[in-house]
C-alpha cells in the first residue's frame, strides 16, 4: 500500500442492512490533492464543499457515506456534510478546510448526520494502514464487490506506490467521472502537476465507460499524494511516468466498474476506427454503447449487427453506411454495409459467448479512433432499479 | 371507413410463426400522397425508393411487409423493393411510380422476395373496404395489438373520414416519425397541403412518444387522399379542419403505440413547463423521458423524484435546480428543489399506480413548456430484446 495512509470503514447504521457504509482515508501528514467531479448540473453537497476545498491544494483526510447521497438536500445538506469533515478534522486535530466529504445513494432524503458524527470516533479508532479493503466495501451500493488495485513504480531508483479504491454499479457514462474513486499515492508532487495527471487518467478511464446512459450527481474522483515514499515528480518526465501509472489504475478500476455494472454479465469495448475526426469517433462509440437494443442484444448473445448500424446511423456522425465494417472480435460480420452471411453468424456468436469482448466499427471515412467500454443490459438491471429504494 | 379505399392482408410466409406479414392498401383512384420518413442515416431501401416516388405527389397502393426491414441489403434490396412495388402496379394495372413500399422486421437480412411475390395474387384478391383491421395486423412485429383510428369531420356540410393504422413497439423515438404508418382520407387535397398537414400532424404525435431512445431506419409516414368523399380543403379555413382531424388521430395512434411498447406497463407524460425556451423544455422532456433509472422507477411504482432531478441536471438545459417543483399527477412531490416529505410519497405512489398519469417538471425559468409521452421500463422489454432474432 502506498506509505503513509491508513484506511477503515465501520456501518453507521445508514444502510438499512446494517452493512458497512462509512469510510474514512487519512494521510498522516497533509498531501497535496486532486479531484474532478460530476459535469451534472444538479450537485450534491459534498461535491460542493469539495470543489471549494480543492482549491487549497491539500487534504489531509476523506471521509464517504453509502447509502443517502446527501444531494437536494439544500442548506441542511451543505451543513451536513461541514458537520461530517469538522468531525473528522476534530478528531485528527487536522485543519478542517483539509477534510473532504463523499457521499452516495438515494438523492433528496436529509443525511442522517447524527449517525455518522456518533459512528465516527469508532471510524477513526479503526484506522489501520491495512484498512483500504474495508474503505472499498463502505462506499459500495449496489456494487458486488469492493474494487481495490495498487501499482507500483520507480522514478530514479525510488519506488512509490498507488492505492486506489471506487465504486460504481449504476449512474455511469462517459463525460462524467465515475461515482466515487479515491487515490492515495506516496509520490511528492504538487497539487496543479497532480492535477493534470489526474485529469490525463481520468480521460483514459472513467470518461471511457457506460452502464446506462445516466449520470450520478454525486461522482468524485480524489488523489492524495503525500511524499511519503522519497520518490518525486518535478521533471516533466517523472510527471508522466506518474500519469502512466496513475491513468493504468484508473483504467483497471474503470474496467471493475463496467464489469460489476448493474445486472451486467457481459463487459464489452466499442471500438471506432478510422472515422474522420475524433469526436465522431467518440459519438459513434457512445452512441453504440449506450443504445439500448445492443445492450440487450450482447445480453441475448445475439450478433444483431442491424441494431449497430441503426445505432450508428442515429449518432449525428458522417459516414457512408455502404462502406462500413463491423468486426466481433476477430470476426467480420459485415462488409460494406452488408452482411457476410450465415457461416459468420456462428463464429460471432461464439465471441459473444466470452465475458469479455470487443466490436470493432470500421467507418472508413478518415483515421480517427476512439472506444468505450460497455456492459450488456440485463433482466436484472431493471429488477435492482425498479426495487432500489424499496 | 374513408371511402374509395380497400385494405387486405395475408401471410406470405416471412414471419416464421405463419402470421400474418403482408399487407396492401389500395385507392379506387389515384390520390395526393404526402410522407415523413426516418432521419437516421441508415436507411431502409423502401424509404429510400417511397422518397423518390413521393416527389412525384400521387400514389395508389402502398404495399408493406412484416418480419424482414429489407435493410442493409445494399443494392439487392432496392430492387426487390421496386419487384415488390411492380407486382403490385401490374395486378392493379396502375403506374408503377404510384405504388409505395414500406418493411418492418430484422436488419441485415436479404428480403424473402420470391414469397411476397407468390403471395400478391391473394392479397389483391382479399382487398376488401373492411380490410383495414387485417392490414394493420399484417404490419406487427412485436406490437401486442393492432392499432387502428377512424376520424370523421365536415366540410361546408359535406362529411370526409380518415383512416389511420400503425405499428410500433420499439425503436420509438421523438424527432422520427413512428415505425410505420398509413393514413387514407377521402378528402380531396393537393399533395403540398397534405404535405404541410402530415408535418404539422407528425410535429404533435409521433414526434412526441419514446419507448428506447432508438430509432429506427425504416420509420415510415405516408397519407392518401382520393377526393371521394366530395369534401374538398381549398381554403387555409379547411385545410386547418383536416390539419386538426389528422392530429387528433395520429396523437391516439401515437398514445397506443407507447401503450403497446416492448414490455411497457404503463404510458406516462412527462411535461416540462416554464422553461426558458421551447427548445430547452423539450431537450429536459425528452432526457427525462429516455432515462433508464427514470424508466425502471416508473415500473417499480417507486416516486423515485431524485433521478428526475438527475436526468434534469445532465439534459444540458439552464436552470436552477434550486427552483424546481416536480409533481406526479396532481402531487407535488418536490418544492424548489427539495423533497415535500413523507406524506406526499404515499399520495405519488398512488398515482404511480395508474396505467396512465402524467408528470410535471416546473423549472421555472421562463414560459415554454413541451411533452414527451413514455412508458416504463420493464424486465419484458430485456427479454423481447435479447431474444428478438431467435
Amino acid at each position: 500500500m502506498a506509505k503513509g495512509f491508513q484506511a477503515a470503514a465501520v456501518s453507521a447504521g445508514i444502510k438499512k442492512n446494517g452493512k458497512k457504509d462509512l469510510a474514512l482515508i487519512v494521510s498522516d501528514a497533509p498531501a497535496a490533492v486532486a479531484g474532478v467531479f460530476t459535469r451534472n448540473r444538479v450537485q450534491a453537497a459534498p461535491v460542493v464543499l469539495d470543489r471549494q476545498r480543492l482549491a487549497g491544494g491539500t487534504c489531509r483526510a476523506i471521509i464517504a457515506n453509502s447509502g443517502n447521497a446527501n444531494c437536494a438536500t439544500k442548506q441542511q445538506g451543505i451543513a451536513d456534510a461541514v458537520a461530517m469533515t469538522r468531525s473528522v478534522s476534530d478528531a485528527l486535530e487536522a485543519d478542517p478546510q483539509h477534510v473532504m466529504a463523499a457521499s452516495t445513494g438515494v438523492i433528496g432524503v436529509p443525511l442522517p448526520v447524527d449517525k455518522i458524527l456518533s459512528a465516527v470516533p469508532d471510524l477513526v479508532a479503526a484506522l489501520d494502514p491495512d484498512g483500504f479493503a474495508d474503505a472499498a466495501e463502505g462506499i459500495m451500493t449496489t456494487d458486488t464487490k469492493a474494487k481495490l488495485v495498487r501499482r507500483q513504480e520507480k522514478i530514479d531508483g525510488q519506488s512509490f506506490q498507488i492505492t486506489a479504491m471506487a465504486k460504481g454499479a449504476g449512474m455511469i457514462r462517459p463525460d462524467m467521472a465515475t461515482m466515487l474513486c479515491f487515490v492515495c499515492t506516496d509520490i511528492d508532487m504538487d497539487a496543479p502537476s497532480l492535477q493534470q495527471a489526474l485529469a490525463y487518467a481520468n480521460e483514459r478511464s472513467f470518461n471511457r465507460i457506460t452502464i446506462d446512459g445516466d449520470t450520478s450527481t454525486n461522482d468524485t474522483v480524489l488523489v492524495m499524494a503525500n511524499g511519503r515514499s522519497g520518490a518525486a515528480a518535478r521533471t516533466p518526465e517523472q510527471k508522466d511516468v506518474f500519469s502512466g501509472l496513475l491513468a493504468g489504475g484508473l483504467e483497471e478500476l474503470a474496467r471493475k466498474i463496467v464489469a460489476d455494472g448493474e445486472g451486467a454479465t457481459k463487459c464489452v469495448e466499442i471500438a471506432v476506427i478510422n472515422a474522420h475526426n475524433e469526436k465522431a469517433a467518440r459519438q459513434a462509440a457512445d452512441t453504440v454503447a449506450n443504445s439500448n437494443l445492443v445492450k440487450t442484444a450482447f445480453y441475448g448473445e445475439d450478433a444483431n449487427w442491424g441494431r449497430i448500424l441503426a445505432a450508428l446511423g442515429r449518432a449525428g456522425v458522417e459516414f457512408d453506411p455502404e462502406r462500413v465494417d463491423i468486426w466481433f472480435g476477430d470476426v467480420r460480420m459485415v462488409e460494406n454495409g452488408a452482411g457476410c452471411g450465415d457461416q459468420t453468424e456462428a463464429a460471432a456468436t461464439q465471441v459473444l459467448r466470452n465475458e469479455e469482448f470487443s466490436v470493432f466499427i470500421d467507418l472508413k471515412s478518415g483515421t480517427a479512433r476512439a472506444s468505450v467500454l460497455t456492459c450488456d443490459f440485463s433482466v436484472d438491471y431493471v429488477k435492482i432499479n425498479a426495487d432500489y429504494r424499496s
